[in-house]
């Protein structure tokens, strides 16, 4: 491996992040895309105030022209933001210094709130398209998957232990309903643009400041805001939310396939499995590893932004910066959760006669409720279930079937259809009402179709 | 006081919870509330069987009379609820023996968790249109206070610092949109039974099942499930998120209050303020604290709800035992600090002299930005910044107002019109489109008037 | 069961909480107990002062003989602390009323606060030997269990597969560490007194005040303040911290019994399963599940508390207050989960014949690493890895065991010793240091022996 | 400013973390820093079995000699680690691919998880002592603080009102002494060394395999382990409390610098204040505000990492990786805090007129606690406090000084001491023992020396 040493000391390139490392959203959401985002939102200030006659149009087309990432020094910035506690300030030096024609005209009548929040909002507008597009693809898979397995049995468990049966496409057709979920969630968020000036209230654009908002967030394609939400922080808390509630949905997916692929239960793999350092033959679950691991930590990143909305005065002192990088994380981890779900469920191998066999493994126990169902019209409920409970026992201890253990029983056995017992201690044909609630399922579309078209990323070359 | 032993040892009656203590939302969300909800569950269940013909119409009845909380040793069936590890399998046990005839009838087909989550939606259902109505009184309070004082200048301040004026009623208009946004996701919660069995199939119930939960809801007032939710938690997880919203919304109106008490800017206080147990002076914001104090713990307890997203099986273990008591302590805090802020906003007492008073505390700084508009053009943008840096040092330093030092400058005292000069000076004026901001905000009404009528809590006696 | 209608209405009784509701640690953490904490309190702080001289002795043994918890009315308590913010101030009317002629004498140069934080502490104190002994009681029943299995081989798993082996008694000596830790973390708590009166300066005690904190404190058993630390909150911020460890150490244990249980894997049971409300045959790991709910809780409540820390003034508006419920709740999860742990840890059922069965599992895999150390001196590194993962793959597929494929292949059949192969393939003997890791870890101790003779609970009646 | 456009795509510089940019921390923990200490622990581990005769003295040197981060392709590892679910996979081929004579003496007998874990106790191990020396020039600069103003009386603040005086020196020693504690915790951390192989039995590593750990970790200047900590998190549950206690008890201080800096208070400035992008008079506290913003994502950071300590298995699929980001995230908001609050504190302004000034703001009314001291005794209680609430009310409403209320009341002023009374009335002089209680406090020192030596961080180059 050839030396490369153009990562610079002290950053972060996902090391720590697996999942992240590779993925598309993960571009979308570096410092570089942030630059830019922030330069984006100062461009279109000066566009917006041009086409209000408020600033001169050719002052508009320079900054615009001067606003390219790769024409700032993105660490130095980064350095240079802890003087005042935001990089905005040093980056409007640096763009003024770009266009000495026009400084009076960059970053006119606004705060650094403005700009940071709609690069926020627009980094989120850019990666969103990325995360319901894999939400999509994931649900496509996962109907694949329900339609093909709607009544292949399973063991259900509850408390890790067989329950009674239900079906790999009942629990593939749920997957698909949480991940529909969180793509309507995401889908309904509403991102607005932030403007306001230094205390939200318009006092240094030039009048009439009240069409200004609206004008720029279009310049932006991002939603006009009703009020200034420097401390009404509802558009991050909501965003927020839908992140978390996405992370999380397809943790449970992850959870599922982990529970699946253990080496003792065997009915679900990862069509590539994780290598191993230390162990050649192992395949591990890596991408639902990985989710996993996403959906323990977005809760308590959504806490650190849910806790910023209660901040106190036109700008908290701490409430606000606190919020950042848990938001950005977020973004990240709901975009590489995503797109591993979508890897994970298109590969997704699924062994029905593990399922099977897992089915028998209690010797009939699993389908005892439909026993007890056949049994009690005719011994009554109480020695119905004094016997079942018997048999049960028996049937742990030393492996003989429970339908032949009901059947020995002197009692039951001359009352009883002994045919239509036997076939009701198949646990196979236990589903229920499985098969048509995963019709019903699939009947669900996503309320928001993925578009990827609104908000196309600027390329900084 | 007289001795009154009645609290059972190890019980909660809110000692620790003061905002909660007397409030309505408490008696809502307490155990006998949560029994007997899941009473109602049970009952409705029966009676949604007894109207497919699935049980008969006298063991729906004869169970339907015996729900009664009041009839059940709630400490005992707590207690015993350790051993299956939940209050279902006990109450079970109570309600069959109070109706040994209809024994059979009872939880037919059911599991746990359709009880208790049920339960757990009954209550949100029961404890949802006291918060809503008391979020509506709230918004009221603030419409009010925001058309009485949409010029009322104050400070605005941001990072702890005067910044540049805003207005009071801006402010309150901001809360109120706040508190609306936590009404509206309140609106649009979808409250579902729930209904699935021992693994969600529907296995146990008289077929067709599949047209059972629908039923059961209806009795129940609460919406028809799409699948059965055990492990599918978006109704849990969209509850609790919007409580967590709509107390920390509470908690950025408390953080206001909070700053605006503060005895040095004394621009705000509660009607009627908390005593001290060691200081008869004191007039504490104890409405404010409280509320702030419940805004300090909502976004954790989210993350307990929002963590057991990613549940394992068809029943997991643990992540749905993770949730009950968060799940409730957020319906607490957000009823009682939604009944505490309706106090608030309704008694809060506006100082607007003090207001005036704080506004010219810096000698003019905090319209320093209006300065700089009308010098820049005089002077050029950075002899302009220069000379008000240097004269806002000295009017810090010695308390000449801000605008007599730059009239004293020679080069700028004779190109700039003084008295235009002065005026702009004036604080109270410099609101930019604080007043616009208001109308446009009151506009808006929320989109879900408060109800109360649709889930009355049932009287025990 | 008889009506009992003795819990007033809003109360909790633990219906939520099967874990806590029947343990001696919930009735040492609820409101009487911390009523009567409080009025401890209040009695110590009057002895105090009589022992120096500063008030009557009278007076003292008349407010020691009033302050008893069950001479109050709690639920009017709770009610009436809404006003003021905190329970004392209605406490201390009460108290002054029940001594009329010492009312002088009650809370004399106190705040609410050095109440209320001082009965914290002494509830903390009252419960923690009980939470010590339970720990050093699972300790112990670990200590038996990894003896007796320190050579019992099973899968070591990682990343849910089949990883290589370890042994039954390392995991149980691992858990046993966890245990030890938390009990030294707890052991090593120092809990103080609080008592510095309105703003901690300590101006309203009669002079020298600064010897006053050590009495009160010896009073009460608690440790002497150096500072108050009305918001130097590093005494609460230690408790809660380890407390959290406890919950999340005994959560290891929990997960592991989780696994353990699973119906495929069958290691490990609770002595006493939990009943199902739906299916008769289950035994559900119920003492593992609620001690893994109590592990996805503890983390959130300490960070409410660890965030308190944060708090500004002298007694700030909220941070304090939001420390009371989730500090209580975290004592209450510790007590009951340690109380469980030891139950579970004294009864559980292990199965050797299960853990050596799922050992051959993966037809030899497990112990290719081995296999793998056998062959590399003999064919090379690679061409030996390329043969174990050819030959795992068809194990995988076909069920030959692994051993039996290595030994057919020409080039190593004729170069490896095969009785050595064949012994090397034997997972049971695959288990490297671990019987010497066991004992090891085995002549540890805790630091802190277990005693419960210092905090008495005292006995109100 | 040039274009430089060497930061990779999707990488951070710390853009959206101003206190870490620029901090030496920030470095030590970035993910070069990250990829030197794993290739430290590759070095070591090959050195430690070489010592004991395990592997040959050439290979442990060409080992050590290729183990350096700037050979290495930081990016390309980021991305591979995905397949395998973290980036000791692809170091490992990488650093065999880089000595290809030694390959086989390359991580032997070692797991990823004994790499990462024992980069991430070096990369502490590394960094901790900034931290400590960063708390200790805190603590110094504080001690002179409180010296300096032992005596300087300022308003104690208790629910945002002034309460009773304090002293700006017995502030600054509280503050004091949270540092200490914080330095106190972090020092007693033990950072052990992992080591244990695949399932933590040590198998894999030449007996007597039992050894090995201890030589590694000395290699290494880490504590031996006593176990393989795999699934037995209490080093790094123990190190993110630490942690997250330090940034909190910072946070503390911060909050107080803040309320001290409100434009209305005046009592204290950070020595240089931040810039604003709108406002060329404001001088924003932006240290502070960074410290508070690091203190509200520390606790919900250490959430997670506790969180982990509940895991499954030898190896779990998924707490473990959710580990990484927020350790790595605590240690830098930590070191940032630690180092901001150094200079914080060293250049803190402090206007002891500003104090005295507040002090007069209530009319009095901070000192009534005295003046009932006074009057209680002539009146009786109750007439005292009646007489006290009447004129605290009138000198609120009309500002007449409260002591010259009580003196014309005719019942108190012809039996009360008129000097006396004056005298009591002087709020400076209100101090209690706050002079005393700094000295107490001023007594202690640190019990963690901070030391730098230990752990110098090898320079790759």
């Amino acid at each position: 491996m050839p030396s490369r040493d153009q990562v610079p000391d002290g950053a972060d390139v996902g090391l720590l992040s697996p999942l992240s490392a590779g993925c598309p959203g993960a571009a979308a959401t570096g410092d570089t895309a942030l630059l830019q985002a922030m330069l984006d939102a100062e461009a279109a200030l000066v566009r917006a105030q041009a086409g209000l006659g408020h600033a001169p149009a050719a002052a508009a087309a320079a900054i615009t022209a001067a606003a390219r990432a790769d024409l700032f020094d993105l660490r130095e910035l980064a350095v240079q933001a802890a003087s005042g506690g935001n990089p905005v300030i040093p980056l409007v030096a640096a763009l003024r210094a770009a266009v000495p024609a026009d400084a009076a005209s960059v970053h006119r009548g606004a705060t650094s709130q403005d700009i940071v929040d709609t690069a926020m909002m627009l980094v989120a507008a850019r990666v969103l398209p990325l995360i319901t597009a894999d939400l999509h693809e994931t649900a496509a898979a996962l109907a694949a998957l329900a339609s093909a397995h709607r009544t292949t049995a399973m063991p259900g468990r509850t408390l890790t232990q067989h329950a009674v049966p239900t079906t790999f496409g009942l629990k593939a057709a749920g997957w698909r309903s949480l991940v529909l979920d969180a793509a309507d969630r995401l889908g309904a968020l509403r991102l607005p643009a932030q403007l306001g000036g230094a205390a939200g209230t318009l006092a240094a654009f030039a009048p009439p400041a009240l069409d200004l908002p609206a004008a720029y967030a279009a310049e932006l394609g991002l939603a006009a805001p009703d009020l200034p939400w420097h401390t009404l922080r509802t558009p991050v808390a909501d965003l927020a939310a839908a992140l978390c509630l996405t992370v999380c949905a397809l943790g449970k997916l992850a959870a599922d396939v982990l529970v699946g692929s253990r080496t003792e239960i065997g009915e679900l793999a990862e069509g590539t499995g994780g290598a191993s350092s230390a162990m050649p033959h192992k395949a591990n679950p890596v991408r639902a590893t990985l989710i996993a691991a996403a959906a323990r930590q977005a809760p308590a990143l959504n806490a650190v932004v849910q806790g910023g909305v209660a901040a106190e005065d036109e700008r908290p002192a701490g409430a606000w910066h606190a919020e950042w990088q848990p938001l950005r994380e977020l973004l990240r981890l709901a975009a590489s959760s995503a797109h591993a779900a979508g890897e994970l469920t298109r590969r997704l191998r699924v062994f029905p006669d593990r399922m099977a066999a897992n089915l028998h493994l209690t010797r009939g126990l699993i389908a005892s409720e439909r026993l007890a169902a056949h049994i009690e019209p005719v011994l009554g409920r109480e020695p119905a279930r004094r016997l079942l409970e018997r048999a049960a026992r028996q049937a742990v201890d030393d492996g003989t079937p429970l339908v032949h253990l009901l059947l020995s029983d002197p009692l039951l056995a001359e009352r009883v259809d002994h045919a239509a017992l036997r076939s009701a201690a198949g646990p196979a044909t236990y589903i229920g009402a499985a098969a048509a609630l995963v019709d019903r399922a699939l009947i669900r579309t996503s309320a928001t179709p993925a578009t990827t078209a609104h908000h196309p990323v600027r390329d900084p070359a």
